[in-house]
């Protein structure tokens, strides 16, 4: 961001409307916005988790490629028993389809009818993401933008940015796969990096990986969900992980994003 | 289905309203969905693809468990740029979020609510998975179904049943991956077993994988999707890789459904 | 369609997006959508019959007029006591009102955008007519269609081209009105005529054509409707007078939408 | 209503909500609801024609039968061109039709929930039927009503109990049909009847009834409509002729409702 | 209005199509549309005063600045207790709020889209005014107007026009604020003078004002609002004060407006 | 919030699903949800201002009766000219209606269903209390909750818990009125007491209270608000009024909710 700024922060939400409004007049000015969810996440994680995550990689993206980070989408789609470990525990808020979608339609609508030039979408949980594409669809839609536009929107979920090395890092004996990682090694790892005060490390629980159908049911049976909540055990998880993690991830992240849009890095 | 029923088919749209009710009177009637797109797949598969090849697979299935074939959704989500090739090619019809999942809404609260045990719906279409999720789980809500139900629904994508051994056989050279099985070998493979007067093999192209980067951009760059619209190549299809797929896949689907379900085989 | 078209087919699932885009091109291009239910047609009639009456009407006006036909829309808004015997009889998929509206929009924008110049609707369910209409409606004003417009959108039941005469001749005993021709002697004897092996004559039940209030009542009284399912009996009806409806219809239909749209006959 | 009632209106608004209660409380209340429009009716007709005569019609029925008059929906669905001459002509507010069925959904709604035994709507302007169908059943699924309620909601067109003979003398040349009925005889006749300080009958069009395709086309082909806006001209219309259809179908029609739902006449 | 018009009505359903037409080529045409609703004001007030008191000043100030009046929106918001007394009482119709914000943009877009260059929104009813402002919102931006358009709508409530002298005159004792104006002095006193015969004054129930938290409640203690479902109670009202209010309010309104819009006076 | 949970935070957002389990069986789980926007508010505010003050006062309150708080809505509906400037200025994120709604009632009926007994809004956004309402409202009809329900939700907005007495001492020349408080007194001294960080009182400007018409108008004349986005200048906040503000109103605020809903403080 333009060092001419009076403020540290590359919160949207801590700077003001007339500095906002010029760094809007840059013509450049891009905006990330983290996505997550309140959702339970074992006995050892906060239930803000996913927007935390999405929130600290989004933030260090945008420190690296001058954009501002919007305010999280705190609350995410309905946990799925295959990704989340379902919709029946407590602690899962669930928005339905129609409030994600409208919610991104909006913010983005605002954002880029306001002079953001582009939108990063930075998704933490697994659940949305297809929403928020619909909603981003609409709001270009109701834009006008098509193929060809200057402006345009991101959506990507940080844990595809994980490096195939940084992987067998982590997960020494085989990755067990990104459908079981709710509550597991990575989200884990993380948090003891970035959030360590959050995590209580000693409430984990070790467990076998959840093995789950090919299918969703609906209505869930709910025993095929560990007690836990998580779908793969933390264990294993350290601070040394999370940082190798945040570090890999955001930096090809910024990289990529600031080579498909021209941002200096 | 009952040795009873006057017609052969397995085909709800085929058979009478009366004998339908009869059937349902079993207490264990279930009702497969296919579900599918019209969508680009292509110069040398019909654009009908996605619902031809699920209502095979569905009716394969429910002749195995005695079911009945309700009548595919033709139509489907949005295709998008790294699953379908994108949503700006001509022949390619797309849905709103919001239509697709009140589709599904309707259709399930409909089947339930007659006396259909289970409904299964056999997903052909990627873009679908997450909105007909939204539509099973505001079926139940209207019907007041939650854990401990008689009643269920289980969804579920055909590919994921393809097992490692016969993704050996057909990929011999190693799997691309599921996201640019888009007009490639799976599904030319199954169209020239199933439906081979459909297929243009001498339209095919041959090129290399799309590669398409880790996030979504929208507005699409189209140039990001090869011309052909396939994201793979169909080269090295054939009718034998297509029977083996086909009857792999529904043999274990049929068999993975009766066991959730208690069906008889 | 051009005989360069390399495939039989008029059904547009069945031919590929890139001879659709070349069709397309020609500048006049019309697609054909048929429109249908699953509802119940007493004992003796398929509960997919609106559809297939439907796709059989618009495929023959589509051979005849160089058109392509849609996958048919395969369910229906529900079934109204006084057309179509009542939401409340198994074997009936009800579509809310904002699904069909809603599949009807995305339909007619999807084409018209992608260059079809004309679509054309045939309707064969009475209770969906005023939900295609506000759906065509809708995806006019998103395309910014209004009068003037090259393009052009239109909506027809096929019952509405039965020629007095042919009338005369189905009925030798007169008419008893549309509102109760449900699984009655037009749908049997079209029925009988194009898909004999889906109809079981034996099963049918005769009995005097339902007495049905100047009202509707809702929630229905069950009791109005006759057993059977069927508004009026199909007592009378066989394949020649099945032909006979056939022919004609098809042929003024063709004949009235290509003097309309300015297509070659 | 019961004499007890200490005013001599039957339009629900004009009473107060504790005289309301106690009506209520009768458990075999029945309000009318009129459902118009406000829609162009030619040169010689005010733009409220259509809900000024459903709800005289409502309120002759309702005075007869013992019930009360809800105040009309005064803006009705779109007009189409082949019932009202179209969408187009300045004079028409056109609803959407989420919009009317939202309106009748809770209208119902609250009519029910708060004691009223029967609603009736009284239909005055034709392209609402269907919406307002839906309204209804959207409301009874809220409230949890299905066949065997106490509770019931009728909906009906005023012009449906126009009987044979009646129409005999009201177009003693051959009735033109309830189609191109806009703007002609029944309506100018009723209003010179009901409303007659309303009418200009010097300003009224004479012209040939509106010849209109099978088909609706949309955008309209504004020249299908007479200048006038009406559908059939007014010609021979007489206060006589709105006197004999507004005492034959209020009689009728009270008799008929009274008769469906015991109530006392 | 022009003094060629026809008819003495500014009741724009009571005039004819061709004459709002030619009214409407004027380019500066006012439509002022009253909102009201359905809604129980105590033993002495009718249900429908918030239409009636909002549609009597909207035609008094369309009759001093040449304006029409649309058929007002004679059902409202939800009643909230702390303003209107609570949506559990008889005689309140409720709409939900997607209803009434469907209602006003529709009503906005249509009146727009024909020619009309101004709309004014007059509200009666409290509850109603957050949603009204939205449909004005949705309606301009269907029509893709914003600051600078020549076309404008204007929001507000009458009782924002009253006067401290006015109030000062109307309550000697002091004002009790209008959150609790509902069946009180204000509204009972307007009724007295203009609908006399619609009040019943000797059924009015004296009681201290309601004390109301200073938050909402859901679902509301029934026992806060007084069992006269008033607010406040009508004590002291009288014609005079009514007529005070009304010309008082009427006169600054229109001048306001006239002032505003550049309306002759 | 019982003195066994194992981290400070009352953050809903900071702790484990099955500490927030356990806590949600003693039956008497209140959880507080601040509301606030991303609005601008002049130069020297930042945009979270309103997110940032409902979530400090919904803190306080929480922590001295056992509540938790939920993650603030962080957007908002549209900012409206007479209340936060307007829609138009860069800066602000604005939600349509449906979507505050929608969240709203996805997030109260996520909290109930799952064991909160109670749920309290602090609004902090003028523009949102509606549509909150109306969320609230749906919510309940969803879960079935009518009066006498053992759960209810409180909504409110936190200014209104200034005392008379507070108000006086905040602006001892006078209170310009809640309408124009956008920037102002209120919020610069609450957020100089509570994140002084973040408020850069040199860059406030000085200028005369709004002068705004007693209607809405749409679209905006943009010259009606101040050149800052405020409505009335900062000048004369200091930190000291912000403590006086936010203990008296958190003190009041917190001890009314507790009388109300029977908790302990």
């Amino acid at each position: 961001m333009d060092t001419s700024m009076r403020r540290a922060s590359v919160q949207m939400a801590d700077i003001d409307a007339h500095t906002y409004r010029d760094w809007l007049a840059s013509g450049r000015a891009t905006v990330w916005v983290p996505v997550g969810a309140l959702e339970q996440h074992g006995p050892h994680l906060p239930m803000g988790t996913d927007a935390i995550l999405s929130r600290r990689v989004a933030t260090a993206a945008a420190e690296a490629t001058g954009g501002l980070v919007a305010q999280p989408l705190a609350y995410g789609y309905k946990s799925q028993q295959k990704s989340g470990g379902g919709n029946h525990l407590p602690g899962t808020i669930s928005l339905d389809a129609s409030t994600i979608i409208g919610l991104t339609r909006d913010l983005v609508v605002s954002l880029l009818r306001q002079g953001a030039r582009h939108v990063v979408l930075v998704n933490g949980h697994y659940e949305n993401y297809q929403f928020l594409y619909e909603g981003i669809d609409l709001a270009l839609r109701e834009l006008g933008l098509g193929p060809g536009a200057e402006s345009s929107v991101l959506l990507l979920s940080y844990w595809d940015y994980v490096s195939a090395q940084t992987l067998e890092a982590v997960y020494p004996d085989g990755f067990p796969g990104w459908d079981i990682e709710h509550g597991g090694v990575l989200e884990t790892s993380l948090m003891l990096h970035l959030e360590p005060h959050l995590v209580e490390l000693g409430r984990a629980v070790d467990h076998p990986p959840a093995r789950l159908p090919r299918f969703d049911r609906l209505p869930v049976l709910p025993s095929r969900t560990p007690a836990s909540g998580c779908l793969s055990a933390p264990t294993g998880s350290d601070a040394d992980k999370g940082r190798l993690l945040f570090e890999q991830v955001t930096a090809d992240l910024a990289d990529d994003v600031a080579t498909e849009l021209g941002l200096r890095l």
